[in-house]
């Protein structure tokens, strides 16, 4: 059902006309976020400049039920941001003032709008820094990580957004302004904090962070090992992380990644290794250098072929370039890519591995692999044609079996990138109805019209149903309280 | 109103005599938790010991509409566990198996009754421990920090209880079972896990915890520093956080603590000191070593009088054997004592020790203060004596004042206690009239019919209202929908 003029023109006069998009254009922007094999022209995007207009534009929406996708930069990989008929774009972007930085407590507050990168900017004159670093840092928004939970290349040792974010503004559903979290490690009542990061925008909409910020460290080391095997480069993670070591960063590739980055970043990766791992340990001189034998000397148990410290922040760089531009790589061996975004235990990584390789195969299909090794997300990238028809098809279904295969080694359909439009059905098999019932409740609790960004992240029961992943009793869902869900 | 004989016989047909107490001897251990100035006896514990059980009586107490109490090993400090009129007591102190200990993953699966100390003990066989150490933990059970997000000495560096548990098993009020968080650092869906950690028996009962272990610290160092002042004190904290330094452990006690504890415990503390700080540093030898002299240089640059450096295990152990007597300590001096628990910003240090003390001259009441000075949290114990008439009623007030002062500056009123019975009308002060209402409707997503510790932690707007801390238009809330809590 298209936007009633009266509630258009309700928006133009509560923002003004330079804050309304609503020609087709201008429009098109708007219609995917990274993950753009979905596309949704929408019919309005409204971008508020304050908290005030975010707070009255939501009551609006409420009063005329119409359902609201918020965006950041729109540089999502599941398609959280992806439009919805009938509903409005709320675009974030306009607000992108840092509110302050606050050296004595670490602190930094910030519009939904800023980008993340500027945030480690405006603290380094400080000697600070924000640990989660998607490697669309330069670009996303630091509201955006907020919905997704954001992770990134150091996410092993700092952490996710939801354990770098102090306290957030979120305005609801009814256009109330809830103020969550607060300075300390514990706050009384419910954690409505922890609960709101990572909730891609279904409770509400972050009109305000508070992060942590961290002391820029003194020093950093780069390893980089090469292996004849990807098992063995999997028992030396393990072996690495059962030490007690805690890199900043535990990266592998695989053979398929390492040539492709060679071949577009000349990091002067060993083309003949299966796999090599890129350990980064960073701290204070002495631990880094203490650190550093000890993983060399993992490294050697472990059967490296190959051992390098990078010598100099040069190098150390070189070595990171490859890693870093391994999804443009990948974009000139194919067509396009589909990147996944999955987690492990770390012990499954090599039968993982050897299990995406088979099914590939099996659906003719090439996959690069990219794992953050020591918190086990991996990011199988399949390579595709996206002008040859039924090849996207294919792509969603490997990428569906590759989720499936996450969940049964015990892992889990998310590592950094939420669910969003993409994994719905892979929920269905992560969860039983029990907890996507409860889900359901507690979104009433916020939304109970159900109105911000509707179908994504949590799928509906009888979509589940529908998969057969549900149990039915006599055409009744086993939650007939949620049957409109 | 008294519990129906029909329902009681229904327990005892599910349980079995032996796992039902409703002789009034066997009753009064569970009158009241470590907060023992509040009592009410109940009239009906029940002790189950398996999962199928809780889930049986948890749907029995919602089809009678009996309201359900959940007790771990009853230390909680905020009246958490504290029994309601009407309402069964339900004691978890029989599922204490450890399920699992499992090196390789690094982790502990737990019943709720397992002590906290028990997992650190079957852990270190493998060189593990578990982190989180309330003072309680001989005692305590890991099914109640869940409840109470429960903290230690070392959470400063190694977080509380929610930053140390992969997965909880959640029993509703309806009985059903809920499977929550996992193995990584992200998981799908709304994070339920989180939202359950400190939810205070609010929303379920937990019946299976799995919990992070780390590796035991090869080096523990500790130092002691005298001050002349508590705002020197509290400076040298400041700066030795603003270095970048991370203490697993940095406490303070004023000159009151120091010297109730020194009668008592002997640990050989400068009685002459105005405060003194711990500091505890932990990890590889290297590291300690370093971070220990840059300690040692800001604690000089920060006009420490004394500076001591355990030499060795023994005499760590006496250094800390004054902080852990503190509380007994203070049972000597005084008749009875109230251990407060709040949060205050580290900057605010000085500012709030002066400020209680000007509190508690002003209502003729004696406060001794411990602080786990590093993240904030005080512990200021209030001296009294429970025979006086009056007495009490002047240390709640003067403890709600203390609490406020928290809230005041930028703090909270918890740290690692919760809220129980204790702060409800705090919680008036610390959150508007918008959170309260978002916590009520995510408490009816749960447990719509109120069943679970009601007048527990989150305070009724009616409470708020009576306090004059909420605004009532024309005799209406200003959440109409949530009138009846």
């Amino acid at each position: 059902m298209p936007l009633s003029s009266a509630f258009i023109q309700k928006c133009r006069d509560l923002l003004g006309d330079r804050q309304v998009i609503a020609d087709t254009e201008s429009l098109r922007v708007y219609e995917c976020d990274a993950l753009a094999a979905y596309r949704q022209l929408p019919e309005l995007v409204l971008l508020p400049e304050t908290v005030d207009q975010v707070q009255a534009l939501l009551a609006l929406c409420r009063r005329y039920r119409v359902p609201v996708v918020a965006r950041g930069a729109g540089t999502g990989l599941s398609g959280g941001a992806l439009p919805v008929a009938g509903a409005v774009v709320l675009g974030l972007s306009k607000m992108q003032r840092i509110l302050a930085i606050d050296p004595e407590n670490r602190r930094a507050t910030l519009q939904p709008g800023v980008r993340n990168l500027a945030i480690s900017e405006a603290a380094r004159p400080y000697g600070l820094y924000y640990a989660p670093d998607p490697s669309s840092q330069i670009a996303c928004s630091i509201g955006g990580n907020v919905a997704e939970n954001a992770g990134g290349v150091h996410c092993l040792k700092y952490g996710l957004t939801v354990h770098n974010v102090l306290q957030i503004k979120l305005v609801t559903m009814d256009g109330e302004l809830l103020v969550l979290g607060g300075g300390g490690l514990d706050t009384p009542g419910y954690d409505l904090l922890a609960l709101a990061i990572g909730s891609e925008g279904l409770l509400g909409v972050v009109v305000e962070i508070t992060v942590r910020l961290l002391p820029l460290q003194p020093r950093t080391q780069v390893l980089l090992a090469a292996f004849a095997s990807v098992e063995q480069a999997g028992a030396a993670v393990a072996a690495i992380i059962a030490d007690g070591l805690l890199p900043a960063g535990l990266e592998l590739m695989d053979k398929a990644a390492i040539s492709a980055t060679e071949a577009f970043a000349h990091a002067g990766y060993p083309l003949e290794a299966a796999a090599i791992l890129l350990c980064e340990l960073d701290g204070m001189p002495e631990q880094v250098e203490a650190d550093s034998r000890r993983t060399r000397r993992l490294l050697q148990q472990h059967a490296a072929t190959e051992i390098r410290t990078a010598v100099d922040e040069t190098e150390r760089k070189r070595f990171w370039a490859g890693r870093k531009a391994a999804f443009p790589a990948v974009g000139r061996i194919a067509s396009d890519y589909y990147c996944m975004d999955g987690t492990i235990p770390r012990g499954q990584l090599a039968h993982v591995l050897q299990q995406i390789g088979a099914l590939a195969e099996a659906s003719g299909l090439s996959v690069v692999n990219v794992f953050h090794a020591g918190d086990g997300n991996l990011h199988p990238l399949i390579l595709y044609d996206a002008n040859r028809a039924g090849d996207f098809e294919k792509v969603e279904a490997l990428g569906g079996r590759i989720l499936e295969l996450c969940v049964a080694v015990g892992g889990a359909i998310t590592g950094e990138h939420g669910v969003g439009h993409e994994k719905l059905n892979q929920m269905c098999v992560q969860f039983r109805a029990a907890e996507l019932a409860q889900f359901h409740r507690l979104k009433q609790a916020f939304d109970p019209l159900g109105l911000l960004n509707p179908g994504k992240a949590i799928p509906s029961l009888h979509r589940c149903a529908e998969m057969g992943r549900m149990h039915v009793h006599s055409g009744r869902l086993p939650h007939p309280d949620l049957e409109r869900f």
